[in-house]
């Protein structure tokens, strides 16, 4: 298994937390996306979106973030990172794809240089652009998470799942961007109850082979 | 089965074709988010995201249009959305997010009515910003879809599936948004393929209760 990364993606990130939980052994490639590496012709034969990440297992290349982490629960199943139960497998998703479309992709790095430098509203501009849509969904979140019986240690029980895997890398992109998030008082707990666990830690952006120095 | 729809949301209007492919029968509710319904309380208390739509069945309240038709396609399994095989049911689903995660959410009604208004683009501004996103969207779909050996009648082969389900009301946000759809022939000759269908055709945005009369 191969996986096309870079550290700062959050999109890699969320993949690099689900291989770790499954227990799957991956080669690391970096693609610098600040060179713009996924934009050019090697990366694109990989994967012609030009987005990160892209996994690689044998003959078959799989991208988007949600794509390749189902298809490793289904054919890598244990440990599950979905519950049994259909309500209960919809609540996980529910909460995995506030972050994966109603919060990342108006965040991206496409979308925040494209307001900040095409549409001229500079760094103050776009780190007020990424609060508000970052702000909406955590108050989503929160209000998902907060008082529902099912929330447990981490968003869906005691385990970690999909919904954690995707909350993680969320809040790390708001510290990124300067955004609040102690208003968000049961998503700060479950995003640091998951960095306890080594395979968050292994994932995090500071620790991959193409992360700068600290 | 019960769904909180409004006519126009692109959004709802995979969640119908879903349940119409699926040939689940619903009491439709319409919420005119034009009105500011979705942000009422009464359809607050059945989802605190003040998204659209939402699923009622049973007991049970369901939230995000993909975690719903993934939970249709676990709980009425038969005509399956997605293929048997995981690295097609990837293709498949990666296909999905496209529209979900690259193009809906950059464009929908929030997100167009900050730069027009709140941005001060203008309703030219907001034509544009919409065009962006769905022309670098339509072109990687477009790139997926032609010349890949599993693409046929419809995305994946010669029965609607998921990707279609997401495909449709995306190429409808671009003619209502002015977006040149030409250079997509695979993307355009798909969403008629998939509108010659009852089900993709019961589901469109006009036929429904709550749209205007012609």
């Amino acid at each position: 298994v191969k996986l096309y990364s870079y550290f700062v993606s959050s999109a890699s990130y969320r993949a690099r937390i689900a291989l770790n939980l499954k227990g799957i052994e991956y080669e690391y490639v970096s693609i610098d996306a600040n060179k713009g590496e996924h934009l050019a012709a090697e990366y694109l034969a990989v994967n012609p979106q030009g987005l990160l990440p892209a996994l690689v297992d044998g003959d078959n290349t799989l991208t988007q973030s949600l794509a390749i982490i189902e298809y490793l629960e289904e054919t890598r199943p244990d440990p599950p990172l979905l519950p049994a139960d259909p309500v209960e497998r919809a609540r996980v998703r529910a909460l995995a794809l506030v972050p994966a479309c109603e919060m990342h992709p108006v965040n991206n790095r496409r979308v925040r240089n494209y307001i900040a430098e095409d549409l001229g509203h500079g760094r103050d501009g776009m780190i007020s652009w990424v609060g508000r849509w970052n702000a909406r969904g955590f108050e989503t979140l929160e209000a998902m998470l907060s008082g529902n019986p099912h929330t447990g240690v981490f968003c869906h029980g005691d385990r970690p799942t999909l919904a954690d895997v995707y909350l993680v890398p969320q809040v790390d992109v708001a510290r990124r961007f300067e955004t609040d998030v102690s208003p968000y008082p049961t998503v700060l707990r479950i995003a640091e109850a998951c960095l306890e666990l080594p395979e968050f830690q292994a994932a995090k952006p500071e620790n991959q082979p193409d992360a700068p120095p600290s």
